[in-house]
């Protein structure tokens, strides 16, 4: 029989996965919203991060009652830990596509984004949902073999953000200081989220196999 | 007779002290770098930043460990989870600090700063300063007035901030979108720094008063 502790890291486990899962819709959603400059769904991610914040808050609580409680050792304790230091980091990726989000409704109704990097912002999207996925998969079935995938995803999200500071500086850039400072700050905001993908990675990795892949971002 | 356990927490305690020391060091010189163009202070605060990693690192492991043996319950886990956090914010500010100091070294033997920006950059340098005084004041006699004050400290870190932006987005701004990347981004590390430290500050009340002041950052 499992102990009803077990049952309720299970519970814990299942909360990240689901804080996981809103980050994904909310990246994806206001990377749409972005290049298609739609208000009505960027707002909706605007608002839809207080939910990842009152998830964060409530797992938090539940896994500081469950030490509390069950006084866990050696590998449990890793476990709550762990899922407290996570949860930070699905909170932050949250907080990031609601910036994304913002500055698309900041310059509603025109495109924060010019034609220019239309490509290059919808593959730093298609990265990021790319990379919240396998974080999912990751997390859910602590795979130390993937985790160490999301290394080499992250660098495709680093040559991006390169590309994308190259257009920036490019001599045709004709969309002046304005629109080079929204960039720069979007730029930031996905390179950012990959980045907490990788720290939520190399979390996992550590859980399973009790070694380092690499300093925790 | 005072515990071993207490003992162990204050040592703790004195290891987030020193991170706080380091961290301020670190965002000063960087910010001394950066306005001088000098190098080798730039390099110091980039080789310094392993430094308070490895502090972080060993004072999560005790922190963990004590959790382990010690099992403690009520305020005194609820000090220990939130040294890990802090712990965390610390590191963080730690590598926002490395961030300027880089993009003073990536510019030299140019002023990443031009002179329009020498005023509001040196302001948010001590902005940053005080801050970080402050905020070590405040974990060292878990002060929660303090606590409170540096919330407003961190608006003044906003109004310089839109004043950088306001200033690259002036017409009579003509150093081209180089520059504007590059201020865009420290004016950001600048930000973050300061968003972390009313982080802390924020853990730092919930521990006295049990009571949240803001959501924390």
């Amino acid at each position: 029989m499992r102990s009803a502790f077990h049952d309720e890291l299970d519970s814990i486990s299942a909360s990240l996965l689901q804080m996981a899962s809103l980050v994904k819709v909310a990246m994806s959603d206001a990377t749409t919203a972005l290049l298609n400059a739609d208000l009505a769904l960027a707002e909706k991610v605007i608002a839809a991060d207080s939910e990842i914040d009152t998830i964060q808050h409530d797992l938090d609580a539940r896994t500081i009652n469950l030490m509390a409680r069950q006084q866990p050792v050696a590998s449990d304790l890793r476990t709550l830990v762990t899922s407290l230091r996570m949860s930070a980091d699905l909170e932050r990726m949250g907080d990031l596509a609601h910036h994304v989000a913002k500055q698309a409704r900041m310059r509603f109704p025109n495109c924060a984004v010019p034609a220019e990097l239309t490509a290059t912002i919808t593959s730093m999207g298609t990265v990021a949902n790319a990379l919240i996925d396998k974080l999912s998969s990751v997390m859910e079935h602590k795979d130390a073999v993937r985790a160490l995938e999301i290394e080499t995803d992250d660098d495709e999200m680093d040559k991006l953000h390169r590309q994308l500071i190259a257009t920036l500086l490019d001599d045709n850039w004709k969309h002046g200081v304005e629109s080079a400072i929204d960039m720069t700050l979007l730029g930031r905001y996905y390179e950012r989220c990959a980045d907490h993908a990788v720290s939520i990675a190399r979390r996992v990795y550590f859980l399973v196999t009790g070694e380092y892949a690499a300093p925790v971002l």
